[in-house]
């Protein structure tokens, strides 16, 4: 009606003034932009965000809080969360941005050795160089041997792999290869699990997508079941085309790390149904949990043989940002592709190449973590020592966030086995929920936003990711260092029973 | 025909086989993969860029060719062809890169103070920490401050200013906006120049929207007219709805430099047709020709009073990778908007928010370049000699460029007054434009492809940008060493007489 209305004024208004309106309005409006990015939604930097940096602001200019700082623990950030930045890997980007360097004794060899062939593969011997577009060819191959090794010598071949920036960029061009613009029936499905990185459902609507949910069983620790997986499918079939199928392992939101056994499954799934497999594997480096161990999806497939080996069309995502390194601000990344057909990965070629190059020293940063010290050379040691600190306190923090969450009355937590989240379930009372649907909010952001005016610890609720109606959640990072993190708990037990029992 | 056969071919087949079908095709092929990115082309980079690659390899392997380097005038990647980095942009960017630097005694004084402002507003002080989706606060600021005193003090705000990977990011991220997906007489059309840089055209078939192309008078150097764009327009409009403006100014491919009352008339037009503008100004450093200067849009806009300042939707890109600077590895850029509707601005940052944030060391590369070293401070003396010498040899190299291409018969080339290519016209003989068609081939592409089998020179054919129907020309970046364009300039004066002849 308000729409119609609408539309009748501005036919007036154009008649009246025919057609050099005097009032100028905007070109790109609401109603005119691009209704896709108008659709997207990014809750990792949503409106609760948003409002963690206005109360950082309010506390500098001088407001008093019940709390002396905003704990983010809403975004991956690690060095924004006090996590260091590992020596070796700087030592080489600082040698790559500044080749003077090399004459200095500052650097240890295996640093200048690092530096100097990577330089040797650039154009003009320099990082502000444009490279190829999939990336610097040694830079390639130090992926894909990184990639070997991890796999037990299954072959990895560098033509395959694109450097990227940020595994985001790759993952939405895999995304946008997959999008045909069509609609109804005819429109591109994607599997995604259900919660799930944000990222998916933002593309997805970016590119004209169908977003075909699948949802992970939060009552056996957010496993993958295939009778979800094709019940989820069945479900959209009839009404969309399902092509691609995204896995995140290890999960984010949601850290748990698939056995290789579901992988296994996944793919037959995938084959059965001709899906087009995106994994996520960003926290390949991210496993805590005793007994559980990263398989990766490329090096599952070639162990199913030939049918599976030389068929199922992969795209395997890689970042620096993740892992014991953390470097988000560098964008460093990268994308294994399989058995995708050679047209089809020449036009994607071409596409990046219209991107030019990711950052060059991002890439060299990628290489370092795809090539680190070895034994003998003289960062080894120290760099593992700096790993293994970043990882085992990784490893407590993540034990802690389960343990507190689960003696809190009202929440649950599934054990994190690897990733960097905590993803608690919220038992919220009636009146609580009625409360903040009054507000038109979803329940569990009028929690979060409640827990971020109260105490200043910022995390995400549990909508952004998605998750089973009537059930609410949160992400929270296990990134501030372990001393912050008891705070942040201690702030959790005060908050969660004060807040519930308002409404109860 | 054969399109029904296929189709009638796989019913067949699917209803033999049933559901489950032995034969697996591919998810992706090119017939299912995305029309839009199958359509685009990136000439910059395209086969004949890639077979110099090949050419490269050959030489290595030690093949024998009447030249032993391939030098490739194709793109302008500055620092592969030779260009130095400026000594102050890598000091500050190794300190941001390692921070342990800030002690040593390798590094000024003012390098140091830009890197720890730089730092002290990262996260966790750590250029791997993600930075806002719009860029690091103080180096949206020196952009700011850089914009006002370039535009004589038009006030510029660093809200309305984005950081970027290159400027080709933002570029697309602008175009993508006003895509809205819709066909036909519906479909929104881009007035783009022809020739133009292939990054619009490829943009333009990446999200659906119609090219409508404008004719640069190379018979008066390629100035802009008014009518020419007015024709465009009119030519259009009766079949989509044309609502963005692409300037290039200072021109790729084709160097010339606008002078200030084009770029009012252009506003003018702008204005009277409701067009967003976007305007491309990465080579704002690069003029050379006496009496040419450089202006931007945004100054422009705002000296033809409120109904323009206030009004014009401006989008104006700056990128690290070009000027004196020429840091195309860093991905280093930024857009500054101007009177985008608040709602429109908060949907394209949140789109943004979605891919992160751009590389922060690229983006502390492009503070440097916004804030560089200043009267009085230790480096500012050789940091000048150092800019002077890089434009300084651009200049005698784009008179080089156009002096010898136009003393060679049946070719003539416009005065190269900035940018970084010559764009000179071919006279080709009728025999050559036929064999090069029996083969399938532009003509100007088949040149272009004798030109670097026979003497290793790489540049782009004018086809890959556009050009008026029976009108041949190729794109030559004027970026090798003074010496090297000698040997260029050289070889074009044997190769164009010997090619032409042969077809006579």
């Amino acid at each position: 009606m308000l729409a119609a209305r609408n539309r009748a004024a501005i036919l007036i208004s154009k008649s009246l003034m025919g057609t050099s309106m005097s009032v100028r309005t905007k070109v790109l409006s609401l109603d005119t932009m691009n209704p896709n990015v108008k659709n997207i939604e990014y809750a990792v930097r949503g409106p609760i965000v948003a409002r963690a940096a206005e109360i950082e602001k309010e506390l500098k200019s001088g407001q008093k809080k019940p709390f002396n700082e905003v704990i983010k623990c809403n975004i991956g950030d690690c060095h924004a969360m006090g996590q260091p930045p590992l020596t070796f890997l700087r030592q080489v980007t600082a040698l790559l941005a500044d080749s003077s360097l090399f004459k200095s004794n500052l650097y240890p060899d295996d640093a200048k050795q690092r530096a100097a062939r990577i330089l040797d593969d650039c154009g003009g011997q320099s990082v502000g160089a444009y490279s190829h577009a999939c990336g610097v060819s040694v830079i390639r191959e130090d992926c894909a041997k990184y990639i070997e090794s991890r796999d037990g010598g299954v072959p990895a071949n560098s033509d395959d792999i694109f450097l990227s920036t940020g595994a985001s960029e790759a993952v939405k061009s895999i995304l946008e290869l997959l999008s045909t613009g069509k609609e109804g029936r005819d429109q591109v499905g994607i599997m995604i699990p259900i919660p799930q990185y944000p990222l998916y459902t933002a593309t997805i609507s970016q590119y004209n997508l169908r977003a075909v949910p699948y949802y992970l069983n939060e009552a056996d620790n957010w496993s993958l079941s295939i009778k979800e997986l094709r019940r989820a499918y069945e479900e959209a079939a009839p009404s969309c085309r399902p092509r691609g199928l995204v896995v995140i392992n290890p999960g984010n939101p949601t850290g748990q790390v698939l056995r290789r056994e579901i992988i296994e499954e996944v793919l037959q799934f995938a084959k059965e149904k001709s899906l087009f497999v995106l994994a996520d594997e960003v926290y390949q480096h991210n496993v805590y949990a005793e007994g559980a161990k990263f398989f990766s999806f490329k090096q599952v497939i070639n162990s199913m043989g030939p049918k599976y080996g030389k068929e199922i069309e992969l795209a395997s995502f890689m970042s620096a940002s993740k892992g014991y390194m953390g470097e988000c601000g560098f964008r460093g990344g990268y994308c294994e592709l399989a058995n995708i057909d050679k047209d089809v990965q020449a036009m994607l070629y071409k596409q990046l190449s219209a991107r030019l190059c990711p950052s060059v020293i991002g890439q060299g940063l990628m290489s370092v973590i795809a090539n680190p010290p070895k034994p003998g050379e003289p960062s080894y040691e120290s760099h593992e020592r700096e790993k293994a600190k970043v990882l085992g306190d990784l490893a407590i923090k993540a034990r802690m966030a389960t343990e507190t969450f689960n003696r809190i009355p009202g929440m649950q937590c599934n054990p994190v086995q690897g990733a960097m989240y905590a993803f608690p379930s919220l038992q919220l009372p009636e009146k609580l929920v009625d409360e903040a649907k009054a507000k038109g909010m979803e329940p569990d952001a009028f929690y979060c936003t409640a827990l971020l005016e109260e105490k200043g610890i910022c995390v995400v609720p549990g909508s952004g990711f998605g998750q089973r109606p009537g059930t609410y959640h949160f992400r929270m990072t296990i990134l501030p260092t372990v001393e912050k993190l008891k705070i942040v708990m201690q702030a959790f037990k005060e908050f969660h029973e004060d807040f519930i029992n308002r409404y109860k």
